[in-house]
């Protein structure tokens, strides 16, 4: 296995939904393998999954401290590490894994705090070490070519964006005996949103991925629709982004009758495009004249950078994973070229630190609006 | 002809969209007939207008003074006008007609102004005139449907709305030519809003006509997209509903790929209601549990109310001219009760004048929010 | 009136479907209005309808063949006849109008057999009168749309076709109750095909209607799904046309879940084109190259012979009624123009006489195909 | 990693398609590693594949013979092979692993007759070895999920039953350079049928996973309708099942605008099932009473059995390698299961090798039926 990179895994212990997602995609294309780990507080969970993946007894470490240490000063250590532990430890492992010189991947939200973000930015940056934020979307081939399309100028100066992520999930008042519901809308432990920080940030990520356009000012209105609730759970912003265009986000988890629902559609002087995360292979296109086109990933007018993720002709459908797992290909090729003294910058096609922090400026300057009576909050550079 | 009513009307001369339109959906059904108008204010147009519909030459008028003072004389005179005029003249024609002692079918919006809506309201009411303003989405069986289902609590209180209303036509730079543009987009003759009393008008009565929902407050944001535009073509409002519930608008005419996107989402605590007008004999019902119900027009669940309209069966499109004629049949049916002095009120299913208040209260709440900055604004009672 | 044609109806009593919908078609564009009938034998029912249509008493007639005589000879006697009695007096009312020199329209299937058929295009090419069989669907814009693309080759040669037109109301396995069923499964009132008599023959005309193409043979297999019924309630065909493409059709009316399911997909060497009525003002084109393409009502790319039919933009659906009424438009704007002496051959735009005996030609193989064992049965030019 | 089974890969050398697509879905769920290979005739390519995926060199062979003996005879030998050679030595390789005592999965079609298919069921029944046929639809979540409603009684006794595959890829004439195309339409290589060989027996088997009914005669029609082609580009098949349902199959590769548009729907005398294999994760429910219902992957309806293959909540697409992970997932269970000599056939819930022959018969029986002149031919059992 002398080609494959080696990774270590901190958290995704048996029962988590998703470390095995992670491993999965990882896997499918079979360019690095699980080789350490810290799955779980637990000793005994953390053992089990350890041996399930077939791990070296020695390299199933009681935390992460130890492994970063451990790692670090093995020949054969880890080339990178993923986190997907629950967010308020992001910060902190990340952190060490970096002091440790080791390679990054941390599911998002990258951190609780935009200062928190900012120092993974800085330090990342000064240890040269690649580091990837988890937004899932941006690795389907769909978005990859609206992407193209938008810098093409395809569809012109963009002037307004709706982007939604409804689901339904936490539509009923009583989620007594939902693990998930009972952490994410405890502030405690999920900070100052629920619904904004968990799926909002994947519009605006996705938004950022399709159209390199960041926000420079915003309005959030937030709200606790289920009587008792302390963090929202069906939230609009309205946000301007620094060429002038404007733009409206709708996230909601008491939308009854969608799943991971997210939509984003991009107007422009020449155009449009839409993009549906559930039929996530596909892309529409109105053109100025009225025509209405659908592209599907597999077609020829596919863009030759988006079309060489594919493991698949068209219509037999990669899907959440194989989105995932584009990211991991085009993480693991930088970290590769990165180890051989390549030129990597300009290949790099995944969400990185920097995304992770653009996102924490969001959730921060959406909180502040809804405090201060949803009025612009103008986001820091 | 005995047992047909008989109309006038005022505009809608040849080379007229609605005009035309109205006409088509009163003969689909046969209730009443053309018998008087004013078409055009050219002489020509006017009178091959009326001989081209066999009006006698004695009533073909040359305005609408004239007219309201003929017919109101006649022992045969029209049972109601339809007004399709440009938008700053429905107000003093549709009072002349009412000072007439004659009934009144309007084109939206109402007037140029709250104070002129208000003064309308009182007017119909005093001489207990019908008076329907043709906001005509909600002839749709399956807006009738949604609000049967609302009423029967079938998904629980409403918690969040989202409506919007997509078009593309505006979205090129320079509209030349088109005559259209050329006076919606002038403050003179359009008022203080194009895209938002164009279109996103028919957001908020579609939804007040689905939900009987009416808006305690709103925020709007109101945009030129296009440089040089002195009017909106895209706009977007956030709303409170009276019982708390949130909702968030969008209307736009730069929306490249678009016709006629109305599109009515309801969330409630057991369900959620979806509504596309392109698409508009059926509806979508998601339940409380994540099953997905799509119901058209037709079939057996319809509420016998909402089928009570049906021409033909399930499957075979009645469309949008259906829609309108649906107005048309239920105003003329109180009509002839009224007329026969039999109880109508219960019976009466069509937008009225206090619908078209309410969407002059609307426009006038959301220039003020953008006027003022994108504030909150409380909408009088 | 003296613009507008005048006509007649045989048939369409109070309670009837088809009647009506005739009557609101051609009600729409006000180009005939209806001015004699003999609506029902009953005498009451004829009564009446024929006064709620404001007839004069004395162009209530009690049989066809009086009305046929009488008309024949007033002056103002009607321009053509609307037929719509059950199928088995189609053919004695057409042509005893047209033996009286007046037009004829015949709803579909034109007669019992195809040597009816033949003797009513004879006649009405020796009498030259305007013959239309109202096969609606082929009113469409977008079916217009597509004869236009396939005349200008814009698929290329026509490969393969696949036709279907499910219905699900004949499910049930006791209909009892039930009138339509009641005649269409007798063989008495019906003929030998229930099915393909109903809806099959309309993928075997708007297929016609769109690409031009007859079917040199055809191959049958007609089934009774539900025990005890005598005539076909679901059925395949096989075809071949006279360009040696293929095609495959298939009606049910035990398709639960369908209502008017007709769905044409043409397959040529250069693109595909695809129709599905139950959305129909939209059609879809696939390139060779694999672009999809949805193409509506009122886009710029239609022709501009189907688009002169428009009475709204796009957007705003016409539906059935609007295709019907389409339908009358042509066949009204050709019998003016023969009667001015003008040239009307190249304007005719109607399902014919002549698409009325296809349809019995098509019946009638089927039933032998299906008799002798399923095989393969040459057409008659 | 000693949970972990074994495998080998015989074929899916560099280059390849369907190989890399196996591993990567036996990769996904980590329950069996490639341990041996024969992955290509040419030495270099064989070497390579097997480096890259970490093989010992002693495990990657020179043929599919010596790898069958030499695994046969080591203790760590492979737990089962999968075959992804080119159809001609499906037959021989997998004899070769029977005999050997590995079992064996295969891609599709098992062999090149239904003489060998018979072969193969005798020599695994014989073996009692476990044999997956990789027939990959049956694998969604939404396939099972039909299977267990048809099973339940949801839509009744089953009438009739549409399938189709329709593919473009063949539509051009020139097939000139395309690899696949070259064997797919040469008789020498692919036998007496391309298009019904290739996915018509994907509508065949799916359709039997779906319902348990198997065809007891058919009629085909075999064309090729791009000139100088031997084998069929478009055809189409009647079946009647042994329940004396109907079904009709249509299967194209010369369709221009579908990828791989697998879509089966089901009518039963109380319901109605669809399919619809580029949007796999759902399926549609019709109801008697005509209710529409949409079932998607994740929703609380799904059948347990189903429900738990999955790996995501619903709304995030685990897409087809999800699909043909499932199978893998079930197969190495029962594989587990068998070898610790628990209970295991009650658990199988794969494509099997009669699921193989039945694939034969149906391809051989419709190559009668065309050369028959488009006949009823009767199935073996």
């Amino acid at each position: 296995m002398s080609r494959m990179l080696s990774y270590g895994m901190v958290g995704g212990g048996k029962g988590s939904l998703i470390g095995p997602a992670h491993r999965r995609a990882i896997a499918m294309d079979g360019k690095a393998a699980l080789c350490a780990g810290c799955f779980s507080r637990k000793e005994e969970t953390n053992r089990q999954t350890g041996e399930e993946w077939g791990l070296d007894a020695d390299r199933i470490y009681k935390d992460y401290i130890e492994m970063a240490a451990a790692e670090k000063n093995r020949p054969d250590g880890i080339d990178f590490v993923v986190i997907v532990t629950p967010n308020v430890s992001h910060y902190i492992i990340a952190r060490t894994f970096l002091e440790a010189g080791i390679a990054v991947v941390c599911d998002k939200p990258l951190a609780m705090s935009v200062e928190e973000a900012r120092q993974l930015c800085a330090l990342a940056e000064q240890k040269e070490l690649l580091f990837m934020v988890t937004y899932v979307y941006s690795g389907y081939t769909a978005v990859k070519q609206i992407r193209s399309m938008v810098e093409q100028g395809t569809i012109g100066r963009i002037r307004t964006i709706v982007g939604e992520y409804p689901q339904g999930w936490l539509a009923k008042e009583d989620m007594t005996g939902n693990r998930q519901a009972a952490w994410r809308l405890d502030p405690e432990q999920a900070g100052r949103s629920n619904t904004l920080a968990d799926i909002g940030t994947h519009i605006e990520n996705t938004v950022h991925r399709m159209t390199g356009l960041s926000i420079r000012r915003l309005m959030a209105r937030m709200e606790c629709t289920v009587p008792g609730r302390k963090l929202d759970d069906n939230s609009a912003v309205w946000v301007e982004y620094e060429n002038g265009a404007s733009g409206a986000y709708w996230a909601s988890q008491i939308a009854i009758g969608h799943d991971n629902g997210l939509r984003i559609r991009i107007y422009g002087e020449k155009g449009s495009l839409h993009w549906f995360q559930e039929e996530g292979e596909k892309l529409l296109y109105y053109m100025e004249d009225g025509s209405r086109m659908e592209i599907h990933r597999g077609d020829a007018v596919i863009d030759s950078r988006a079309a060489a993720y594919d493991r698949m002709p068209g219509g037999h459908s990669e899907g959440w994973f194989g989105a995932l797992a584009n990211h991991y290909c085009n993480y693991i090729d930088c970290l590769c070229a990165q180890k051989a003294g390549e030129p990597y910058r300009e290949k790099m096609d995944f969400p990185d630190v920097n995304d992770g922090l653009s996102g924490m400026q969001f959730i921060e300057a959406c909180v502040e609006s809804q405090e201060k009576g949803n009025v612009w909050i103008v986001l820091e550079e």
